[in-house]
């Protein structure tokens, strides 16, 4: 499962890569988790769905009616912002398009998680600081959507890996 | 969305329930949301896959990993027993096979957000304090799984009468 | 810390009890920890400041300003009912006076961690099934307010006692 | 209430700015909120403590002896990550001493909410996306612990001025 974060309110380019990342998503066979919300959210999972994909929307609120229509399973937590932490938490990794406050702290709480992080036109992090903090192996930033969605790939066949090619010592 | 409450150490009964209600629920359409652990969370789920559905396990801890195997999308809210609320938030309806202490926050917190609850072997609860507090149309106890996802259903169906018979008010 | 759970709309009864309550754990020197809100909670904090006490209110949403006016440290949560595991996880004993479903879930999940309980006017449970899951020794039902605290205490002192005269076996 | 947040591995200088922050909150008659751990946020419970103050620690797990020994009123909430929220949450300001992911969620979280976030020795954010999402006027770095504080007491102040000096409109 890949994360998708981004802000309610998007340029039209950053639909356009959100869009596109969703529909990457769905052709590599990953469903995709997101907030749930419109924005980038909306855009990724309409690309997720345009490629035949499966789309899980983690919302702050009560009412499930409030994801946007291409959520195929809604998750109202009512939790409110603490549900970022889910968002993050329910991806192998996660991308970043765009981003206003609510994305950055999704960065940093995937980035405390372990996870990678992949920023597509999003925030660019001090990358001293991002070193110190153990994860300069984690955080990347990526040219297009194709970018993004390979890199986000390549850790998550490199997590399979083990699996798919035993070694024999059990 | 049907969620399915139950505990992680089930006596035999109560696999055998929770299994037939998993079947019942994924027969009539529905996704089956749980807590994504072991007992009747997984003999649900089991259920639910047997008959071709789809499960969602919203667990406590960060590892997705700890999902029963017959969790299609396991989200890892890291939330610990706060992830109860969410459990029955996500269902339309609440069906509580057998149960522990956790089953009963997730009845009590279900009662609370307004939620039609089935228990099926699970606690009773003083009726007069259950309609004191205005859940007396909510909360039923049934006297087997057909009964129980049955009663779940009817909520589910009187929910979308109103948009599918339109009354022509606006 | 002993938390006091119990309904936003309660009895006459249920308000002169919770302030009971409040009172007497300021006197015994324990801060109390509620959800922040009206009802038994506004009661119970009253009293806990009429007697000197510390009051701290666990707040379902954003706005510290909801908390009732005897609440010297509110926390804004913002998690909505996901809040009441809070509530109980702060406290070293829970004492519910009244309840609805709310108060219910609190009993629950306190049980579920395996925190005393001592219900006062409130949801009385199925002794076999608290039984069964292992709360026979933390589930009591307490016939006055002065009742409800000496059993919370009770536990607080035993939970001292090991550190306060060691056994010498390390 | 000042929520003050950092790493629990600090670095010398930010656990010195991070005492002297927690002496200069106590002083100005302010509770401080943290995450009740280790290195900033002990550092500063200490520095609140040495002047008198009040602190609360809001953990992210069910123990409450986690907390590090300055804190007085230990919240131990079990969700995890996701605790960072409310530490933002109850706090009127936000200050951040050094910092790593978890600060940065902190930070991001505090400017999703409407919150004056104060960095000294922190994350620098990119001031365009800043100002792109509306919180210009929020985000301050700071010099001293003193400038700190006083920025954060600054907004305090505001906020509290309509109702000291009442327009007569209503």
């Amino acid at each position: 499962m890949i994360a998708v974060c981004g802000p309610n309110e998007p340029t039209d380019e950053e639909i356009d890569l959100a869009e596109e990342v969703g529909r990457l998503v769905a052709r590599a066979g990953s469903a995709l988790v997101c907030g749930g919300r419109d924005g980038v959210m909306a855009a990724a999972c309409r690309g997720a769905k345009s490629a035949g994909g499966t789309t899980i929307g983690i919302l702050p609120g009560y009412d499930p009616n409030a994801a946007n229509q291409w959520v195929d399973f809604p998750i109202p937590t009512g939790i409110g912002h603490a549900r970022n932490a889910i968002v993050v938490a329910s991806g192998d990794a996660v991308i970043a398009v765009g981003g206003g406050f609510g994305t950055l702290s999704e960065v940093a709480l995937a980035l405390k998680m372990g996870k990678p992080v992949i920023a597509l036109n999003s925030w660019e992090l001090d990358s001293d600081r991002v070193a110190r903090f153990g994860a300069a192996a984690n955080y990347h930033t990526a040219s297009s959507a194709e970018d993004a969605v390979g890199v986000a790939l390549s850790y998550m066949r490199h997590d399979l890996r083990p699996r798919e090619t035993p070694t024999g010592h059990g």
